[in-house]
């Protein structure tokens, strides 16, 4: 008969799943499947008395590499590390569980660690993913900063990855402009990492959420920094990259938000600035443009509403003038009047209908009569050329 | 009997079209369609005997329009006035005459008044429009003398409108690289507009060619530049935006190109740059964003041909390692030799695949053997944590 670990309860799903959370890495699709169907506690149960794989278990590569951590496995410990902290584990079916995560299917998290007075579920309805490059210039963490804010102006909150750079910069403006943000980390909730971000952290905490899928004390890895990648690209609703590098994490997340069926913004740069030429490959992988945070709503607004905000360009003169009218006005002389025959002619029109333009011209104030010729209204004003 | 004038000839239809070009505005579809259908001196020859309309015939307001300027037609002094300044004009059928051009449809110019050396026939199969803002940026003019260097390279030629800004940056640029261009104007080709660019328009001639459809002495009006973008739009195989305004005149030779079913590229910008606001919009309407002269090549190559560079991105050492590798390799420290039974949950993985991958990992010089564990293979040497 098998002897179970102190702490094991066969009714206890939660602890079962902080225990998950520390024999696998992030992304285990066949964990995800054998729990799916054996519940979490019962997946356990199985793994611990070693019971042989039947049909639809998972086979034994997957047992043995599960088994490795089995040893020094104390998911009691865990969670009273994360409440130690301040934290709470979500697993799915809580109230403050994203439902957006079920999106990843098998490569779902099997639970959140967290810390933070923020209501993660709320907070992602309303996510907007700003990512970006560690390696930012000062012209991609103005427009992280500009965006950050245009999205608590708007009621949305900032989801990033709480590196150095746009991510770093893009929590700060959120929190400065009063928003929630959610802070996603490769590491355990408890680390700060980066460290220069510790005074973030505690700030993050007071208002939004910090989340990760591995248990507390973890160490950041290559490996969790690109898996954590499909949590950022899941938790938020759109995922808008301001600079990334051709290569880099960030292109990740995009192409995860992508493949997830999320919209997916970038930001232009120079052409000749290495950290915008991720946002340019992605534009021309069929990104959207997204040159303010109008452009963010829109790309989260139902197809066909148009957020934008009314652009005001400068109006000039000729303005909804129609084909006639512009062509007379073109005819008129600045100063020197002249008269209805030569304007014809110039125009190329009748003098029906040069007539006819002249009066619209008129009414608009465009044009001015002066004896038996016409001229531009005011002859003095010198008036640029502007076609 | 109608008399008609001593320059009148039945059988000229050369004549006859530059006739019509001057009695007619740009963009004139009613004049195109009853020339298709009675020729351009057959058409020409009723509208100087005033024959009552028939059916099928423009109605009297179109003539009308057309007779206005009938008094002071005279076409073989035109054309004499053009063959002064070294020039000649090019009609349908013309070898020189560029086929693309009925792509407009009733929308199509009549002829093309042209000087210049040029092949304009030649220098259109080959065309890429380069377009801009005459209130172009430095960022702007840098761009656009690197298109038109590699246009050149490339063996394309740059067709663009000849105004201050982009569009004489990239004439000029093209001249420099000893390339061909192609100058389309809304005044009459011997005229210069704008009388800064006398010096450009001079070593255009040389090499390329200056066109327009307006007859000579032609003053450029607002009319005329709006309808001289849709020539630049179906003279060059491909629009490329360098820099443009949200609204101006390049917006409508994009969006003339995009109605002919031509490729219209965008170039980005800063954001926070009026001058690349228009490139912006564009990109959000579905334009290709382009940042060199690669993706230039892409846009005019077959579907299905990748004619970009190949882009040369630094690579790390973790570059295309496998999954249990990369998890393996995070688990090695940098310095202080490690055991196997820690590296397996470290990695979470089990002895035989972590025994596995450390063997590759070896191979590949990213992990040394220690006595009985493992380390980075230069422990010494200072190294980035990049992921």
């Amino acid at each position: 008969m098998t002897q179970y670990p102190t702490w094991f309860d066969a009714e206890d799903d939660r602890t079962a799943l902080a225990a998950w959370s520390r024999l696998t890495e992030p992304c285990d699709p066949a964990a995800v499947r054998w729990i799916d169907s054996c519940g979490p506690a019962g997946a356990l149960r199985r793994l611990l008395a070693g019971a042989g794989a039947s049909c639809g278990e998972p086979g034994p590569e997957h047992r043995a590499r599960w088994g490795v951590r089995l040893p020094c496995l104390d998911p009691v410990r865990d969670l009273r590390t994360l409440s130690g902290a301040g934290g709470r584990l979500l697993v799915p079916g809580d109230r403050q569980w994203p439902d957006d995560l079920d999106l990843l299917g098998p490569r779902r998290p099997l639970c959140l660690w967290v810390i933070g007075a923020g209501d993660l579920r709320r907070a992602c309805e309303k996510g907007v993913c700003l990512v970006g490059a560690r390696a930012s210039t000062g012209y991609g963490e103005r427009l992280a900063r500009n965006l950050a804010a245009g999205c608590v102006e708007r009621g949305y909150s900032v989801v990033s990855g709480a590196a150095y750079g746009i991510d770093g910069t893009a929590h700060r403006a959120t929190l400065a402009a009063d928003g929630v943000t959610v802070a996603v980390l490769a590491c355990g909730v408890d680390r700060t990492y980066p460290r220069g971000h510790d005074h973030l952290f505690a700030r993050i905490k007071e208002r939004g959420c910090l989340v990760s899928e591995i248990p507390p004390g973890s160490a950041p890895t290559r490996w969790r920094f690109i898996r954590r990648n499909r949590l950022i690209a899941a938790l938020g609703k759109v995922t808008v990259v301001v600079e990334a590098a051709w290569r880099s994490g960030t292109m990740i997340t995009a192409r995860e938000a992508a493949e997830l069926g999320r919209p997916v913004g970038a930001v232009p740069g120079p052409v000749t600035s290495a950290a915008s030429a991720g946002c340019h490959r992605l534009l021309r992988d069929g990104a959207t443009c997204v040159t303010d945070c109008a452009e963010i709503a829109e790309l989260l607004a139902p197809i066909g509403t148009d957020l934008s905000d009314p652009v005001t360009a400068p109006t000039a003169e000729h303005d909804g003038l129609s084909c006639p009218d512009l062509r007379v006005l073109d005819a008129v002389p600045l100063r020197r009047p002249v008269a209805l025959g030569p304007l014809c002619r110039a125009a190329g029109l009748t003098e029906t209908d040069v007539s006819a333009a002249l009066g619209r011209l008129v009414l608009r104030g465009l044009v001015h009569r002066e004896g038996t010729g016409w001229c531009r209204r005011r002859p003095g004003r010198p008036q640029d050329r502007e076609h």
